[in-house]
């Protein structure tokens, strides 16, 4: 993945979750998805880590959401656990019985306590873990776990993501390079409220639990819940960050004179994971930023914004490159804000097409539609109620969409 | 349109809004959409009718419906005009002029007060209403004016809609036979929280204006509030009704006997009418309803129904017939109402599938499966929280779905 560098203090290394100090990793086939594809990751810091974490907000939360909650209260982990092609969703006190073996399993594996093992599943919401070939993958996962493992746990948490989310930066911090490392996967039923489908991010800077915690949920906040998929959010969501300190030098805190460094190459990791998701989503040709500006409050520009990314119709016009704003407007209308019609101005890409919510005659539907043409492109909505601002990236709906989710169980 | 006939005492009749004695219409082709087919219809009623409206809700209008808002106030109507294939939104000044023009052409073509024509379009937003050739298709709709005109007007208001939707129903009220007739038009922007797309009812009933009123709001509030297709809200969405004594007999009020077979009667027409426009939703290959019980409030229970029919991945799987139950139960976690995981129950047609938040063992996914290739099916949900309950209708997203809007303006 690249990294928009925003600060020239920030900068890509290769790596991964695996590019701080201290932290090992695997990806191995253990047959839990389609036999020969990757399934089982493991995460490892050979240190005892601060841990922070961000999950779904969805009533119905998956077991190993429940067993992240509780282990999180310790402030502690060594290890994560993470398979796909099953989300142990849905299954009752079976499957958290499953997610409490799992853990039991990696902890007894690492010779650590069950406390600081964290599990993480995704794909079939219903169906029970495979819990014998797990085992055997978590046992074949411990012992090719490596320093360059990045990106093999990369694709092993895959689904229907196309490609793996992967990267790393690294922030001089003081006398200390301290890095930054992440991996997320996407690709269906992202409409993350309070965290993702699944994202781990790793730093060998010191951090203390509170602090952690803090930073990664404003991070979150101003990354993966900026985007949208298809609306539709997961009963898996899990964001964990670790820090073991392995890069040496003091704890950071939010008092420290570079703390809104490490801050920000954090929120650069996250954001470009979060992109990296939406370009990913399923069967998207495009993404789309939607920037919503001069709305009366920030929770009205945050549901203008949300209203246009979620709009099916605006969606499959994207796709076809169909310069059809009028849907862009329709959905401005009935995003339940304070809009004045006679107020709305879009521009596309910096294309002037609606002032005073009616259409520029000086604009040519060709115009826009080059501009629906590019694989990315911005739409800058302004409600001229107000100083409030919002932003949400998203995709397209293409045929390939409705294909791959018409026919994923069976 | 079938009925369902809840009522021995009410019956089916031929002739859509032109069954009701005392009403004319007609559909003729002005080239305003494709050359060749109809896109203009009129609605006469042959002495003055008391009128009632319900409108979209989204804060962006159309100028139609700013004009019957405001003809709405002086509560009698004698004539509608209705064009497919342009939906003169977000036109502006110039747009408002022409929703007046017309309404001016309408009164001078049948010499009645301009007050009392109105007029709805639907199509592309953002496009001027052609207006020669409209006021031709006018003139020539207006010669070809008949008493068995309602189904002409039916095909001449639809967009891509594949079939019109149009019927009539006939019920005994003292030693009268009143009828209720209707035609509504679909298939894309449909999720109307006040009103739909274009529907209009007539009847032969004696009604005055603040009693139509408040029982059209009633039955618009059970049958085209309780649709979706596609989430999206238009932005010309209007239900008008005409009621013009023409059955002869005294004026209906609430307080007569028979009002709620009145009014039932209605409710028949319009539910049917909502039915229609789902089943002929774009690209939809099935409907399904999706009733939500037990639960804590209405609201709840409205905003679990709402979620789950309008989840794409819900949707997208009913379309490829995948037993994918696991996004139905995701998208009751999600709907922000009070759900306690483990007290969901979940049946497909009677097919109990969730007890307790999981699945039932014993349930085979195949027969889940032959459910979801049904033309028809209910999701009954049950929350265990209290005694609320919401009913919503929608249908399938289909690849189709995606291609006709893809590619709908250009």
């Amino acid at each position: 993945l690249e990294v928009r560098i925003v600060s020239n203090a920030v900068e890509s290394v290769p790596g991964g979750i695996t590019a701080p100090r201290g932290f090992l990793a695997a990806g191995v086939a253990a047959a839990i998805k389609t036999p020969g594809r990757p399934d089982v990751a493991l995460l490892v810091s050979d240190r005892p880590a601060t841990v922070a974490g961000t999950f779904t907000t969805n009533r119905v939360q998956a077991a190993p959401v429940m067993l992240c909650r509780r282990h999180l209260a310790g402030g502690c982990a060594r290890a994560v656990v993470i398979n796909s092609g099953c989300a142990n969703a849905c299954t009752g006190p079976d499957g958290m019985r499953d997610a409490e073996q799992t853990a039991a399993w990696l902890a007894e594996l690492l010779d650590i306590p069950v406390g600081e093992a964290f599990v993480c599943s995704t794909g079939t919401i219903g169906t029970a873990l495979p819990m014998q070939r797990l085992e055997a993958g978590m046992r074949e996962a411990a012992t090719a776990l490596a320093s360059d493992g990045g990106e093999a746990a990369a694709r092993a948490i895959m689904t229907t993501d196309t490609r793996p989310k992967s990267l790393a930066v690294q922030v001089r911090i003081g006398d200390r390079d301290i890095r930054v490392g992440g991996m997320a996967k996407g690709a269906g039923m992202i409409d993350p409220h309070m965290a993702t489908m699944l994202a781990f991010l790793t730093t060998d800077a010191a951090v203390g639990g509170s602090v952690l915690q803090a930073c990664l949920a404003d991070v979150v906040d101003r990354s993966f819940n900026r985007i949208s998929v298809d609306g539709d959010q997961s009963t898996n969501d899990t964001v964990l960050m670790l820090a073991n300190g392995a890069a040496g030098g003091g704890e950071l805190t939010e008092e420290h004179p570079d703390w809104l460094l490490f801050k920000g190459a954090v929120l650069e990791v996250a954001t470009a994971l979060a992109l990296a998701i939406v370009e990913d989503g399923e069967g998207a040709t495009k993404r789309v930023t939607v920037m919503v500006v001069e709305a009366a409050s920030e929770r009205d520009a945050d549901r203008v914004a949300r209203a246009v990314a979620g709009s099916l119709l605006v969606k499959t016009a994207w796709f076809g490159g169909d310069p059809n704003w009028g849907r862009v407007i329709a959905a401005v209308g009935y995003a339940r804000a304070a809009v004045e019609q006679e107020r709305i101005a879009i521009d596309f890409d910096g294309l002037p097409v609606v002032r005073g919510g009616c259409r520029v005659t000086a604009c040519a539907l060709e115009d826009l539609e080059a501009v629906y043409r590019k694989p990315t492109f911005t739409v800058r909505i302004a409600l001229g109620a107000g100083n409030a601002s919002a932003v949400i990236h998203t995709c397209d709906i293409s045929t390939d969409y409705v294909t791959i989710n018409a026919d994923y169980m069976t």
